[in-house]
């Protein structure tokens, strides 16, 4: 019985009257011996000939021994993604496999957010045309994520975001993987303690992975520090403002988390401690800066609507006050952005290197 | 030592001196031992007074035994999300980890594909204000799959797609998750078996879970029937046109491909088979209709790239001539509506039942 198999050759060694091809087939590898004696004389000269990147298609044996060739071809040189950054596509969907699995062992359930939402905002987002309604591409679900958690307890999404972001840096995108995380019945320390669990483990995985691009040579020291966001901001003299372009440098040596920011620069979802703070928290990482926010959530529905009737923002965001089913209780979440943490694993210095299809202020593959 | 268990009410059992709460938190059941005797009297008396759907923090010693009731709430009883409806929800991420799990298996690469494409078509899309450039929401990402295809072999992406579907039916959505695959080396029938493998092998997964909402008695018949597309057109008196309203009449028994579409109406990426006809196949499910659409796609760049010149396309799709590495050889793929195969699996009549947060012609939460 013989097998078709094909694949890209990956390696190729010629030893005389024998030829090794390992051969590329998605996350599989596998190797082919090409013998003189079992392969028709043409067949064998023309697998001398081939080289790393070639595609091929043979007949093989059950021992993995080719007994035929079918076809093969030599792609033009100039690949479109380049092997650098095959390699950071399938180190990138490892990461995702590994987050997700990490979320199915602590009981999450992912759940599907919507990425058209009604209504306006002043922020930097992509307007759509859904049939004639006002509406604008989800830049971050956490409001959904927040009911879902108010039901099922435990609930994460990790899908597409868009900012309409007017900076072009080499860490932002207009298109980027979110992952959220909601969880009834935890205050912000245990959120923050559950990111940095998180955090840790698929570092600590990435680290032992043989093919991973980046090698980790030192560790992080657990806990991640904690920093008051007033003791910091007044140390850079930016007491009311975000972080900007300190955030790297305060994370310069390991993860960090800034705490309790101000009620005006955190997310209005977020509980207040008192007047002019609220229960939140953003991640740092080092290189990278902000991973993630998070913050303990405002449940009382009495508030909420309070403030949303103030707004004149009933008609947009009146279902958040239906749909939270858990007024009063404990419940936080946050979102990290999971290309920047691709960075920091990874060690790549540009967002855009980790998808030969990116979006930043235009289409990567237009004009290329 | 005491843990500080929380979680939602699943079920409550009391029996005198003792009762039991079966608690629900994510994916997690888990029973907590409430006991007179163990409990200040207080907290015994609220607990007895608890009910399904009840939200319950407390804490409890190593044998899952209460000490102390740490607080509760009765949500008001107009739940947003249904039992039934969590069920379904559950049931679904349950489904996309099957789903990822079978091509993990199959070593196919998880890859992200961009969701705002550039330029226009004439199809039912949701325009998008891009920079001031012409883009549009994506509902499928079939070319960029390609082009890593191309390079990786095997590769998959399950991601939101998006339609301005102007029917409103059971069966369509505005926002929808669209599992594409596509494969080097594979021609349409290696696609078809495949496919075929795989919703086999979930359909058997799914029959065997307790907790799926559907009871599937029957068996499905393998191979799948498949019936050229020439041949049912001529019986239903359709030649040229979709199968639209005939597609469930034609698999009601069973799941069935429709093979060899004509080209007019096929995507513009399939291989021609002659001048009418082209690779291109539909699988139809039963009470579903179309779940899945595919082909081998012409890989000849040469006559790709004449095609565009002519349509006037080259400077909006020339990349996908650079990109697709691998002219001549084979490559087929597949798209595949996960709302769809929910449906079927699940027993669900309507396509809104799978997502709380679901988009047709209006956004599902609002007014509610």
């Amino acid at each position: 019985m013989t097998d078709l198999i094909c694949g890209r050759i990956h390696k190729i060694r010629n030893l005389g009257g024998i030829i090794f091809v390992d051969l590329f087939m998605g996350y599989e590898e596998q190797t082919i011996v090409c013998r003189k004696d079992l392969l028709p004389r043409e067949d064998f000269l023309s697998i001398k000939k081939l080289r790393k990147g070639d595609f091929i298609q043979l007949y093989c044996n059950s021992n993995s021994e080719a007994v035929d060739l079918d076809k093969y071809i030599h792609p033009n040189n100039n690949s479109f993604i380049s092997d650098n950054q095959s390699l950071l596509v399938i180190n990138y969907s490892n990461l995702l496999k590994k987050i997700r699995k990490w979320l199915n062992n602590h009981s999450f359930i992912e759940v599907r957010l919507p990425s058209i939402h009604f209504g306006k905002t002043s922020g930097h987002v992509f307007n759509v045309d859904f049939f004639g309604l006002n509406s604008r591409l989800s830049s971050s679900g956490s409001l959904y994520l927040n009911v879902f958690a108010s039901h099922l307890v435990k609930v994460f999404s990790l899908q597409k975001c868009f900012r309409a972001e007017p900076s072009k840096t080499s860490r932002h995108l207009a298109e980027y993987d979110l992952l959220e995380l909601a969880m009834l019945g935890s205050d912000m320390n245990d959120i923050m303690q559950l990111l940095e669990n998180m955090i840790y483990d698929i570092w600590t995985e990435v680290k032992g992975d043989e093919n991973t691009i980046k090698d980790h040579k030192s560790d992080i020291p657990l806990p991640f520090p904690k920093v008051n966001y007033k003791d910091i901001a007044v140390r850079y003299g930016i007491l009311g403002m975000g972080l900007g372009k300190y955030e790297r440098k305060i994370s310069k040596d390991c993860p960090i988390f800034i705490t309790d920011f101000p009620i005006k620069i955190a997310s209005w979802s977020a509980k207040p401690i008192d007047e002019s703070y609220s229960r939140s928290f953003n991640l740092l990482l080092p290189q990278v800066g902000e991973v993630a926010e998070g913050n303990q959530k405002q449940t009382n529905v009495d508030l909420l609507k309070r403030k949303f009737e103030i707004l004149g923002l009933m008609s947009q965001l009146g279902w958040y006050c239906k749909g939270l089913n858990c007024s009063g209780i404990d419940l936080s979440g946050f979102g990290l952005g999971v290309d920047r943490l691709a960075m920091w694993l990874f060690g790549v210095k540009n967002i855009r290197n980790l998808n030969p299809f990116y979006r930043d202020q235009s289409f990567s593959e237009i004009n290329r």
